[in-house]
């Protein structure tokens, strides 16, 4: 390490639950990046981080280093506020490709930069690239001259952007390192605060299908996150909200898109359009084009209501490459060759459908990726016709099941019924919307 | 890693505090052993079993997977019960030297492997090395002809004895997870159990001078020692002692080895020498040659007042190609060109004597090593005139500083003074011996 910083002493002291010095945090994340301490070393100390936690400062002061590891867009010349919004990652959460069209239509830049899904929960780059010919690989003048024209870029994360995020990563995930609130902030934010966004609007899942499982965890990551982007002076807000049950009805690349599209026609499932247009609201308040969310959800509402919003996304498509008359009618989108639908086994209430379940069911018929690089089938995954709270009788349609080969589909039957608890006493929707935070 | 165990699966288990099984541990040292575990996964189980700790089963697994790394030493045929006598380190610790004749000289035979000194403690073979000739480094069959023998061979640590323990050290040394006391006791048990030794005693030193400073930490790690020693079905007890200022008044290495042989001559300052008698006095009741320490104290002082032991240590450094004429008359051990003689600065009793600071003294006079396979000068160190609780006049003689330039005396001469505190009022000495668990 440089200067009198040892790396073994900066391991020992956050051994021991000490506060680490933004100089200390600054020169690791630097030396790592450059090669200049070795993986093991990077390894223990991350382990002592999982352990012993870092406070607010030392997670902003790393995800400032790791931001600053790489390029720092500044878009400030296209526009005085530029909004993005971030998911955390869940099952059926096509909310991007909703609220991104939304918000745009309104007048608000968005330029957003996504990752590609891995696990059980999908990326919204890989739903994207279920319309022919659409390319998220853009280079900074194309992201710039696009956001520039269409007030809407849908890019795929830079690797230009926080690339010690990436390497450290991808030791996280050899280290067990993986599941830590501020390592899991400081990766999240430090590419939120690269790539140039000045509005930023975070939607933090929590449940079963969730990285997060608890309100209490969820919350906790939510207020570091606001935090670290309102300290890096970008104007920041977090919603929490519900992934114990998939979002929406469609779960699976194509599927979703195809939801989406409904639903910038004001035609989506209730509760995913409830969630879209709340957090539309939010962004366009946070962006200063609302004077708050309540106006904001009704300028988010008109702009459905008018065609705006398709059409933004529509222009946004074609001007990626991609064919936007499969956006205008999404029966043009690549269709799975086999479609099973499952009735309900029994009648009563549907009480749960397990979230991170149903995520690998659509894994399992080629819809996600194991290890990052694997190739994912677009066409394939799952439609529910039912959610919790809703009543059904025996042999209702429960679930269709979009597959590339029949034997898939009749593959996970059994593990699908398994996802799901029922009940003989009505059952009440569960809430979507959890909190706020910032 | 072999068969269904995944390294990253059992990190994250010892990251959520879930203990770890046999099997897990003997496949991670294993593995890690031949190479097929990368150092950054070690390196954040290392840190998570810092953090997290491990259980005593646990540790006790560890330990023999460490052991059977390497060669197990079966040393049944040479005599029913082999002793072997082991320190956690402290400075003018020279116990071994004493205690390791004793016993020998009282129908036991003693096996002794020990390490090198690191920091700001000495090492038994380092000490040993002061004697023109003397080599600690035996082929196994020479060690056990000289055992045989001699009943006494006094070695180095042979590298193919628990090779895991030395490839783990080297890695807790780079990642700072050296501070745990499972991973202190089984790094100094594995190595006792590869050795052979069926008794062992060992000396956990507690205070400003030693690894452990405070009781409690001492007192779970020699506890732990114990446990494992006594479940691989080995005689094991553990003496408690004090190491706040250092032990006796001979600190460097030739000069311990003149203090060593002055109390083999019932000469020794009467702290050392009461710690010898007792610690002897425990290894030959567990060893079976005394009913009792009692009786085990009675035989050491015996085997001192004849001669016996002084005479085994001599025959002994012979056996190892020593000169033997050194130990007889130590005044023919190599000296430092230099000796200053400092006086007390004040009048006065002596309130302590900073164990640490004298030990990092020593080293910078040349006496220890800051890096494996530094080189060290024998012939320097401190005499320490006067302990803790004796009364001084000013200008009485407090230390002598034996040299290798008259500079190198000069230099340290406030960092020593600094060592020192006082009082004005008496102070009692403390007592040495703290406890005994087994």
């Amino acid at each position: 390490m440089s200067g009198a910083i040892r790396m073994v002493d900066v391991i020992d002291r956050k051994r021991l639950g000490e506060a680490l010095t933004e100089g200390e945090i600054a020169a690791v994340v630097a030396d790592f990046t450059a090669g200049r301490i070795p993986d093991y070393q990077m390894a223990a100390l991350l382990m002592a981080i999982v352990c012993r936690g870092m406070s607010a400062a030392e997670t902003t002061a790393l995800t400032l280093a790791m931001a600053r590891s790489g390029e720092l867009l500044d878009l400030s010349d296209i526009a005085p506020v530029v909004a993005d919004k971030h998911s955390t990652g869940g099952v059926g959460d096509k909310t991007t490709l909703v609220v991104a069209p939304v918000v745009a239509a309104c007048g608000v830049h968005v330029g957003k930069m996504s990752g590609r899904g891995l696990a059980h929960t999908g990326g919204t780059i890989d739903k994207l690239e279920s319309i022919d010919g659409f390319t998220a690989t853009l280079p900074a003048d194309r992201f710039r001259a696009l956001l520039r024209a269409h007030r809407l870029v849908l890019a795929g994360q830079s690797a230009e952007l926080a690339p010690a995020d990436g390497l450290i990563y991808a030791l996280r995930d050899a280290t067990a390192t993986v599941q830590s609130i501020p390592l899991i902030a400081s990766s999240i934010m430090s590419k939120k605060l690269a790539a140039g966004a000045t509005a930023i609007l975070l939607d933090v899942k929590v449940g079963r299908g969730a990285f997060m499982t608890t309100l209490a965890e969820a919350r906790a990551l939510a207020e570091l996150m606001v935090a670290i982007g309102q300290g890096a002076g970008r104007r920041t807000r977090a919603v929490l909200s519900a992934m114990d049950q998939p979002l929406g009805r469609a779960v699976g690349n194509a599927l979703e898109v195809a939801e989406a599209v409904a639903t910038l026609r004001g035609q989506g499932p209730a509760d995913f359009a409830d969630l879209c247009r709340h957090e539309a609201g939010a962004l366009l308040a946070l962006a200063g084009a609302a004077r708050d969310a309540a106006e904001g959800e009704r300028m988010a509402a008109a702009a459905v209501a008018s065609g705006a919003a398709l059409a933004t996304f529509a222009a946004c498509v074609a001007a990626q490459g991609g064919d936007a008359r499969q956006v205008e009618q999404p029966a043009r989108l690549p269709a799975a060759p086999v479609v099973v639908e499952v009735a309900s086994p029994r009648a009563g209430w549907l009480a749960g459908i397990d979230a991170l379940q149903i995520g690998r069911l659509a894994m399992r018929l080629g819809g996600g990726r194991q290890r990052k690089g694997d190739p994912i089938d677009h066409r394939v995954g799952l439609v529910l016709w039912a959610k919790v709270g809703d009543r059904l009788a025996a042999g209702d349609p429960l679930v269709a099941v979009h597959a590339a080969r029949a034997e898939d589909a009749a593959a996970l039957r059994d593990d699908l019924l398994a996802a799901y608890a029922w009940s003989d006493a009505p059952v009440a929707a569960p809430p979507l919307l959890l909190g706020e935070v910032g």
